[in-house]
């Protein structure tokens, strides 16, 4: 049974920056499907002693190799060589694929076809050919004493449509009886390390996997369990639910939601509409809002009052809460929620004042002092937070705070403790 | 002198296809910059003993290791503690970083900080220490036995300033006497394969060479020449200025400029103001204006006009425009345009209406229609895209038309062709 893949990615334009190795990435999320470990990632450029010691590598630690790139026509496609040398295989022309290009070429008027293309037909004897049905190379695969490999083309749009149809397929019945099942749960206002705290103990490292990512300000926390079908269903149920309610009010929802999302959906389910006065966040609280489709339900419309004037002119904040209190303040983020939930007649209004920097910090108020207020029909609430970084950053993280006001407004959970939210 | 380098990059979360590896491409690139070749990328989770074989491995390969990633506060970090095992070195705690730590929390009224990050302070004996200004861990360098290692978080975020400011300066004193330089021009507006069209020829690849990196919207065209310090300057310099005149127009500037930036120095320069009148890109155009430090100073708000009635009340939309032409015509935006202008009283004011998607297209209208306006002393112009991609592309394609356009504007270019704009 097939339980350690080794993935390798070849081509000059991944070690020169050109390109980020997103095929990898994108192999290793179907594999973590079908319950099969990537134990590396090899990447190098196109020269044969490198691609010579990776594919050795490769085959040492893992049972199945995949590999993408070099099987083009260019002399700097040297994976179906490389293997051949590494297995001591020979290669032999696979007819069909021969037919199957000089047909591509003759159809575009190319013909004879160009004699380096031949070189792409060229498989290593007793492998099975996957056929390309966007490109001209076709990838192929094959078992050699009991260790597998897979061979695919580089190019995003010609790779995964024959990871699918070919290669997949092939995978899940090499797998026999076990599953990988996996439960994900996206949190914010607490720390990494707080968090890793907080479920300390939750999940016994014999009976599942805990991991972390933090792609902050949101940090996820992932639940792995294996096994065979029902009894991984039944672990993962129970583990899950422990970690759910350990996560507690940290936990805004499960599986790949946002925050934006998650924060429409309280919004849908409660009838709410909302409407934003932006200052320091210019926009971004408004822009995250609308990036969830269907949102127009919900959202009525943002005024980012950058320069004061506009607060006065269009949100009614009085000069004098202006002159008294200065621009971030709490009083002035009120008068701009009421003023924003006036203009758009709205149920809920979140405003935003604060000093994103890097400059116009002041001792009172240094750079990161963000001010929030929510006007509802309830009246108008308000709170300051101290964040930090630079300045997207600190625009980031106000407009999810300001995003996870709303939700929990929207969902009647009590207001967040600004002093929760520390750096990592 | 270092010549060969290989990049580690750890964490479960890259095996595991929940991110793609884009710091080693980050790295890379960077690498590439100073004539560093990149050997090899390893990628492996965290365990143990596939981190210790990835270090043997990316020592024994490369001159230089640059790792990123295991540095962070809990039991699954485990970089530090694989690098003393491979190298025999002891750990010592840093007392600066454990004082910066201590400080950290101390400020956000957290004392004494939780045990668990002081692992962080540990480095090994003889490394130099990396400070991060954004967030706990510390990165590290060292060298032991002409073999040079550079340990940095893997949070991106972080990374990229740290190696930017105590990396590279230090990459490029080792580099000795030959030097590798560099000019990057941003450009907007034509496709990757006419923008290879449109440079064929300038340079001749004896004496440097190009490369394009298309972080779409965006495409950046590099320069690099090598040689002699003072010989690599002047040729850098001819060569530079010769491809700068061929980009023409469509060069928005050098360096990593990016375009809100640029749209910022036209508008400065200039002496404008601008308002924002925002529908379907609702308030991503004011999140990247307002990205810019000091964009108070021309950028005086925006009204993101989500529903029709906000169109009405906040921006004058006469009703019958809106039953005439629709939410989406250029009618509509030249009189969201208008009303923005008039509400801020700013010099120049942009607004976009369009359908970002996935649904409300039409025959007519499909999805990625996007009408624009600009309104200045000179009256208001108006223009139709048809952009293409998922709903955030199409926000973002838009707000990177109207920047351009505003920019244009300012510094009194013609308007762009939305012919020339494909989709490459």
């Amino acid at each position: 049974m097939i339980r350690r893949a080794a993935i390798l990615s070849t081509g000059d334009e991944l070690v020169t920056g050109r390109i980020a190795d997103t095929n990898a990435q994108w192999i290793a999320d179907r594999l973590f499907e079908v319950g099969i470990e990537v134990v590396c990632v090899l990447v190098v450029g196109d020269f044969p002693d490198r691609l010579e010691w990776a594919w050795r590598q490769a085959l040492e630690r893992a049972d199945l190799v995949i590999s993408t790139g070099g099987i083009g026509p260019t002399a700097d496609d040297l994976t179906t060589e490389t293997v051949a040398r590494v297995l001591g295989v020979g290669l032999a022309l696979d007819e069909p694929s021969a037919a199957a290009m000089r047909q591509f070429f003759a159809t575009r008027g190319v013909d004879p076809m160009p004699a380096n293309n031949l070189k792409q037909a060229m498989v290593p004897c007793g492998a099975v050919v996957l056929p390309n049905r966007l490109g001209t190379a076709p990838g192929y695969r094959a078992t050699y004493d009991g260790r597998h490999l897979v061979v695919l083309p580089g190019v995003p749009r010609e790779m995964k449509p024959m990871f699918e149809g070919s290669v997949l397929p092939w995978l899940r019945e090499q797998r026999g009886g076990e599953v990988y099942l996996a439960r994900t749960f996206q949190t914010f206002g607490i720390s990494e390390s707080a968090l890793d705290e907080l479920v300390a103990g939750v999940v016994d490292p014999q009976a599942g996997r805990l991991s972390f990512r933090a792609s902050f300000p949101e940090i996820s926390v992932r639940l792995v369990v294996h096994g065979p079908p029902e009894e991984a269903d039944a672990r993962l149920a129970v583990l899950g639910e422990r970690l759910h309610a350990r996560l507690g009010e940290y936990c805004y929802g499960e599986g790949a939601l946002t925050m934006e999302e998650a924060t429409g959906r309280a919004l849908r389910e409660h009838g709410l509409t909302l409407a934003l006065a932006e200052s320091c966040t210019g926009g971004l609280i408004a822009h995250r809002v609308t990036n969830v489709p269907g949102s127009s339900a919900y959202f009525l419309g943002s005024i980012a009052a950058y320069a004061n004037a506009a607060k006065q002119a269009l949100l009614g904040v009085p000069a004098d809460v202006l002159a008294t209190h200065g621009a971030v303040s709490e009083a002035t983020a009120c008068a701009m929620a009421l003023g924003a939930r006036r203009a758009f007649d709205s149920t809920l209004a979140l405003a935003t004042t604060g000093i994103a920097g890097p400059t116009g910090g002041t001792p009172d108020k240094p750079v990161g002092t963000v001010c929030f207020a929510l006007a509802s029909a309830d009246g108008v609430r308000s709170v300051t937070y101290r964040l930090w970084g630079t300045r997207e950053w600190v625009k980031l993280l106000a407009s999810q705070v300001a995003l996870d006001m709303i939700r929990r407004y929207a969902l009647g959970l009590p207001p967040h403790d600004p002093a929760l939210f520390r750096r990592r």
